[in-house]
């Protein structure tokens, strides 16, 4: 890694395209004055927004790309049109190619997924990627995963996420032996689906090094933050996820119109307005926005499509942080061990499973 | 039906047993004074509380039971430990036998959806029960179902759910053709789950003269209101709805502690303290508690284990309701006819697969 923290920015992704891309990736780069940046994208289009970002202009280094993929092209659709030549693509293959550090888009999720799985390749042992995010907890944060890469898992691959979640928990938050839960919809071991209940029985039984299992989590545990890392099948993992963005949002939005009901809210708003400032900073989805992809040979951050700059200033700060502390080597390290523990753990539940039936 | 409205009430279920299950019917009595209460539980626990709640005791009779089913009971457990005898299993029976019009439980849902299952059946034509939850949206409020009743769906059963849950909006929230939306992980109809895909075909394809297919939602519109009834499968569901009471506690924390942080926030809120308790109000999971089982001949209100008095008494609120204005009848007859329409577009729908393939 040069000094620089190098970043491979798919300029062209996302609902709103460079517009907030740009301004997004100055933002960071006030925050983080050692990043350098690779902008993919059709120049015509970067360059007069350049212009109007002199801070931002003065450290990136424009690729000229004439294909972006949309956000509605299939993942194998997009393989098709934008593989050697789109933004995305070429982002992607700077990390590959050791030109940048990580990429980070906000276009259209499988398709990222599949060109960073193509290109990439997945790390030795794991099968299929997951997508981590970060959740605001009551006591800080927790990682939550898979929020969408696969649907459906088999108790091997949520056995691979707890791995993989727990490794991104412990040098993200610099924690020794996070704790793991699974998410499922009790908390009697009596419920919940098959695969969860067997994914529980190797965690609980395996000797894992570098995590505590925790046991089986709700819903309503992971905004409590009662463990530091939430492992869950990627279509439910996906459906809390936004569930959680539209909650926080809905109050947000009541809260709006209780204050200006009536004069004396309006009035208490002005004299609490930081207060309220402070609240909306921790519950805006826009400020934790950023999915790591797990499980790449590579660091890539996938930015919701929706979000403003500020939204994708925080994707750019993930990646950061990914690469100034060296996330990504630590997590291949500790996972290969996790899962030398993993297999050993599923062998002897099989095997125990075997005898018992 | 009698002129009152009477309740089976399971006294002795819930974390908290009789001593907030009986405050909250008294709660409800003050609302609904033409209530009548069957009480089923311990006599000796239950009457020295009665005496303290001369109102309640006066429209009660209490059924002395010896047995009261656990929270941590297994389904199969309950039945051999409680058929015949528990409070749960009487409170049921009483409305088996048109002693009661209604029966609410805050016990242990497994036990209660095996025992309503066992002494109710099932509605002709209905496989699987569910469990629809009103959740409070920014356009007032919408039916989400199945949020635990049962795991994993195929695409008949995800069907029925929209039959029988937009049913149930259209008497509660008096809409003419209410709109149906399939939960998934992504609007575009390339995402999601096969099941998902395949009930959305049958949906979008059938002629259903009840309801409207909206088409496919995601976790955060949920909240957003898009859609009268969301229908979900019941893993997914039930994280989906303990997530988002999550959120909502995590926020409402956020924003106590804020309120306190400083002098200038702490008069902030004492003159906008008004608007502050209607929205804590608005984001209570308490003031929306009430699960109401599908598919039964009977109607069963499931109140959350850990409810309050006033939690206990949003769930008889909703069992109220739901014999004031006739629900059930009213959801069996345009179920029935809804279950016609849904049988021959699914059997279009698998010709055309058929075809196709």
């Amino acid at each position: 890694m040069s000094d620089k923290v190098r970043i491979a920015l798919d300029a062209m992704g996302g609902d709103h395209g460079a517009s907030v891309i740009l301004p997004g990736a100055e933002i960071s780069l006030t925050r983080h004055p050692d990043i350098e940046y690779l902008l993919f994208g059709n120049q015509a289009l970067l360059e007069p927004l350049l212009a109007g970002l002199p801070r931002l202009k003065a450290v990136s280094k424009v690729v000229h790309t004439e294909v972006s993929i949309r956000m509605d092209d299939k993942p194998s659709q997009a393989l098709r049109r934008g593989r050697w030549k789109s933004s995305m693509w070429l982002a992607i293959d700077a990390v590959k190619k050791h030109d940048a550090d990580v990429v980070v888009s906000a276009g259209n999720t499988g398709a990222l997924m599949a060109m960073a799985r193509f290109n990439l390749k997945m790390i030795e042992g794991i099968e299929r990627p997951a997508i981590a995010a970060l959740w605001p907890t009551l006591k800080g944060e927790s990682v939550v995963l898979d929020v969408g890469a696969s649907i459906g898992a088999d108790e091997g691959h949520l056995v691979n996420l707890a791995a993989m979640g727990s490794a991104m928990a412990r040098v993200l938050f610099d924690i020794e032996r996070p704790t793991v839960g699974l998410l499922n919809i009790g908390v009697e071991e009596i419920k919940g689906l098959e695969v969860v209940r067997e994914a529980g029985r190797i965690l609980r039984e395996g000797q894992f090094p570098h995590f505590d299992y925790h046991g089986f989590v709700e819903g309503d545990d992971i905004g409590k933050g009662v463990v530091d890392v939430v492992v869950t099948e990627g279509f439910a993992g996906n459906i809390a996820l936004k569930t959680a963005e539209g909650t926080a949002r809905q109050f947000g939005q009541y809260l709006r119109s209780a204050m200006n009901r009536t004069l004396a809210a309006s009035l208490g708003y002005l004299l609490a307005r930081q207060a309220f400032r402070t609240l909306r900073d921790k519950m805006d989805p826009q400020k934790s926005n950023g999915g790591t992809f797990l499980g790449l040979n590579g660091v890539v951050i996938k930015s919701h499509g929706g979000a403003d700059a500020e939204g994708i200033a925080s994707a750019i700060d993930l990646g950061y942080d990914m690469v100034r502390y060296e996330l990504l080597a630590k997590i291949g390290e500790s996972m290969a061990r996790d899962l030398l523990a993993m297999t050993t753990a599923t062998a002897t539940a099989r095997q125990a499973s075997g005898a018992a039936s």
